[in-house]
């Protein structure tokens, strides 16, 4: 099989990764605990007015590329590989690409080793990729193509009014993709 | 329809723009003549003691921003947009990825413009990109999956050996590619 893992809150923790460089940094600041996230944009539920502060602590050089690992995922990947399926991590980049693009494949090359930077697929519309499976933190991918890949949601709290599909953490993942 | 084009040596001048940086910097070294390439890998054709310094080049900072174009290849995309089809540009990263993936962005914001960063696809294999049609210079391009474009080769003098297939260059494009 053909496995696209996306990166950002899959494999990567973007948001966990802002919230606690947020909070540091603006300790006194409004802010949604993770498990209370109910939408995928945090531009759609946090207050219009904090969004330049946002935009620039996670547009800055070092974000992307210390973001913590999501647990369990590292690993998940790997066994998917060593068990025979072809994995890609496909991602998404922001459209303010400058720190972003390079850092995502610098923090492949940290986690997964250099030889997965080869297996790292930037695209903004995933419906262009071709593949089995895709997982994928968001509700709804969509784009300009009929995908090839059944989304398979990695379950996030603000993914849960999704209840069709199959929906995995990278605890119960072999289970419920029969790998 | 789904148009994916290639970056290197099809919009973005790769072996022009080292040629002329190699002969400057080494006048009196060894080099191909660009209409005398028979090998689409310089590695395969330039002596082997030499390719250290040609990759240091190549992955230098602002080698790849700075790339000329392949005149009308710019215009030629924007064309197609203009028309009403989808284009996307598909392109290989080195697997030196530090300055090339971010300066790929770059060159692509200076040249077409800012929108066009979202349309770009990394990918070092193709064959994972849904499309109509792939334009590249590359003699055959392979991958894991059954291509679902198209590929027409952009004329070079190291592809002339392919002769099956449509063959274009940026002043034929549209008559051969009937758009």
């Amino acid at each position: 099989m053909i496995i696209l893992v996306d990166m950002d809150d899959v494999l990567a923790d973007f948001d966990g990764g802002f919230l606690a460089e947020w909070r540091k940094r603006f300790p006194d600041a409004f802010y949604i605990p993770l498990e209370e996230r109910k939408e995928f944009y945090m531009r759609d539920e946090y207050p219009e007015e904090l969004l330049p502060s946002m935009t620039e602590l996670f547009t800055e050089k070092s974000f992307v590329s210390s973001l913590p690992e999501i647990p369990g995922g590292v690993k998940a990947v790997r066994t998917m590989k060593e068990k025979g399926h072809e994995v890609f991590i496909c991602t998404s980049p922001m459209r303010q690409y400058s720190n972003c693009v390079a850092e995502k494949y610098e923090w492949v090359e940290k986690h997964l080793g250099f030889d997965w930077t080869t297996r790292l697929i930037l695209s903004r519309d995933k419906t262009l990729i071709g593949g089995d499976i895709l997982i994928d933190d968001k509700p709804e991918v969509t784009g300009i193509r009929k995908p090839s890949w059944e989304h398979v949601i990695f379950d996030k709290s603000y993914n849960r009014r999704i209840v069709n599909g199959k929906r995995i953490t990278w605890n119960n993942w072999e289970e419920i993709l029969s790998l």
